[in-house]
């Protein structure tokens, strides 16, 4: 498994910005949220979120319309959750977005859902892949904050 | 779901510094830890290891003879993971502990697995169930860390 390291909050990118206000928001559906979450090899989520009954959904975040324009591998993350969201700022021109994706306008604080997308089917398999990575990952990130000389 | 918070660097106890150097030596066996990880109400392990391929192990750090025999509440533990491990430091009265719990020697810094327990078989359920959770709480306390405002 690829471990990335814990995003650093020194000078984020703006699309960081936005995964933090997804985060926040999402912790209020109670989802726990990890960003930049490898699912698979050569794929690399904004924000990956686990439900309280092991619900997984994906939330890319898209600080223009020029980072949108330029992401080829998005259609590659849909068999990696249930239920697919793209956030992006207020100003960000909706309309260019597919209508099945869900939608979220954030800030680097706060978000809103917009359009909840219908779930897919995940193969059990998956899952079991996916959460046992993520929780891997998790707490790998935690000790590494938590004990720097690892 | 109960979540404890990170617990502080800040003037640990001693059993937590044998969950700092047991959760270290894992590392190298390929297992992220979580410190004093709730598996069901009323129990709180020092420390829950998940693998490589899901499976997973609880450590109880004893920093003394009475630390131990005050514990009432070890074989609760049992049917939450597939090895169970008590961590002790070296001039701790190993004799006392059971002989099919795995032993490691630990001290705040590393650890070294003296006595393998063989693995006890877990349902899919429970397995399901513990590694969800163990995701959510890894992934909220990493936030908690990241984003102190929420």
């Amino acid at each position: 498994m690829q471990i990335i390291p814990t995003p650093s909050p020194v000078d984020p990118k703006p699309g960081q910005l936005l995964a933090r206000g997804v985060s926040r928001h999402l912790l209020q559906h109670n989802f726990a949220c990890l960003e930049e979450f490898v699912p698979a090899r050569g794929l690399r989520v904004d924000v990956m979120a686990l439900g309280a009954k092991g619900e997984i959904w994906i939330v890319e975040c898209k600080s223009s319309r020029a980072d949108y324009q330029s992401d080829s591998k998005w259609e590659n993350y849909l068999p990696y959750c249930e239920r697919f969201f793209w956030a992006v700022s207020e100003d960000f021109p909706t309309d260019l977005l597919p209508e099945d994706s869900g939608l979220i306008i954030a800030d680097a604080y706060e978000a809103e859902i917009i359009r909840m997308p219908s779930p897919q089917a995940m193969a059990a398999a998956r899952r079991k892949m996916l959460t046992r990575d993520f929780a891997r990952t998790a707490a790998l990130r935690l000790q590494g904050l938590r004990d720097p000389r690892i």
